[in-house]
């Protein structure tokens, strides 16, 4: 990346953050009314118009403005196109990170807009429209809430630490013993606690915001962390696969932390490293 | 209880809204703090100073203005004091439901004051003044979230619920098999999802806005839950022992739902039924 890709991938910023406070009205105005609920991959696997509508809106904004940029979307990828990461510059798209607690109207959803380009993933966009949380990272430039300034929790002990974690949305029995195992063994560690906010996003973006210490997930995808991972590494935190090593964007997996010494010792009481099919 | 006692009750409902409102600040301003930090039966059963004060400055109140009143607080209870339950006008009081929570930052703390008399739930409070919420249910008469009329959710199958539980302070290897046994279940049944805001009392008013069906917690005390309860019944909710009866104020489980075919439902795949020393 040049002086000039920066330049450049800092108005795509502004635009996105423009991009989410256009679609969060709609997301919105739709959380307070009656929906219809379609399902995906299974029957705990939701799905409602307004996820449709706001990537078609957000997907129809880039092609406009960026007809040469790559799209990588939850719902488009659900239609059937392939989540192929490239070296071109690339939006990371998920219009409603939360999709469960946004049929509830449980006050946890999220659009989130990540930016990747040359497999380096330089700004997150993650804007929850119904506490009117705006959560913006560019790479090297910090983290915001809003106007405030992002900085993590700086306990370095695992054991005094807040966990953030899901059970996901599959309910194959083997998958759920080992969501389980895992489960009891960071409780065991032990940690103060581990919650759930049952959105990825506004998991990791606790983290960030130094309300958690750490999150950790299988089974995700890159649209519900590529955005907020940005803003968790830019208010000071780390990012790292669930076995330690590097993240890897496609690979469904995340540990998501205030620093690298919660991190490794979370990924060490982390018993079933879960390999899922990669997006 | 005739009239001229819910007249009697009525004014203490008045006292005991300006009585939270008198401590949220307390609350908040520690909350955006550096705190020190003890433990009560285990490391991860913590308090701070702030409970104690805070609890100090509700109980003064109270006999203060109601010196014949019965007191059942949290960090008195810790402190030795009895924790007995009489016909006696009962205020049931938690300072700081979310000690974990309010040590973290994580937004979900919330100051509980329940009111029983003649072993009847007349009134709850449960103001959380982080997010400036402040929840209020007096028998027979609805519940608010500030100026807003509370109304459950109509959903009448457990399949389709969002459920709250916690994994609780306890870390006794045999006490969480039976958490995650009781988890994996009622995930299994399947329901939508599993959240954790780390607070009773906030699940429970978080059921009683219709962000979810149902909470369920085995371990939790009376003041985690007096006054929440009151607030999901008047919402038009229930709230029941965990093995579908009546609840008992003092046997440390409950299950609080929107409704009574959700709630019953929940307690047939709650598979460890766990009985704990009374309150």
């Amino acid at each position: 990346m040049d002086s000039e890709d920066f330049q450049l991938a800092e108005e795509y910023f502004a635009f996105a953050i423009e991009l989410a406070k256009k679609v969060g009205p709609m997301i919105r105005d739709a959380f307070y009314s009656e929906k219809e609920i379609l399902t995906k991959s299974c029957t705990t696997d939701l799905v409602t118009e307004t996820d449709q509508n706001v990537e078609k809106t957000i997907l129809e904004a880039i092609k406009n403005s960026y007809p040469k940029h790559d799209f990588i979307g939850e719902e488009s990828v659900a239609g059937g196109l392939k989540c192929n990461l490239t070296d071109a510059p690339t939006w990371i798209v998920d219009p409603i990170d939360g999709t469960t607690n946004f049929v509830h109207r449980f006050p946890y959803v999220a659009v989130c807009i990540g930016f990747v380009w040359k497999k380096e993933r330089l700004f997150g966009v993650v804007y929850n429209p119904i506490l009117n949380e705006m959560f913006t990272a560019f790479k090297g430039k910090g983290a915001n809430l809003n106007d405030k300034k992002l900085k993590v929790s700086k306990e370095q002990d695992l054991g005094k630490s807040m966990i953030m974690t899901e059970c996901g949305s599959s309910r194959d029995p083997k998958h759920l013993d080992k969501i389980f195992k895992n489960m009891q063994s960071v409780i065991s560690a032990p940690v103060h606690a581990i919650h759930s906010l049952g959105s990825a996003a506004c998991n990791i973006c606790m983290v960030a915001q130094g309300g958690a210490e750490a999150y950790y997930e299988f089974g995700i995808h890159c649209w519900d962390y590529c955005a907020a991972g940005i803003i968790v590494e830019e208010a000071g935190g780390v990012v790292i696969d669930t076995q330690g090593g590097e993240l890897d964007l496609m690979r469904r997996r995340i540990i998501a932390a205030n620093n690298m010494s919660v991190a490794k010792s979370l990924s060490n009481v982390i018993v079933e490293q879960m390999e899922l099919p990669r997006d």
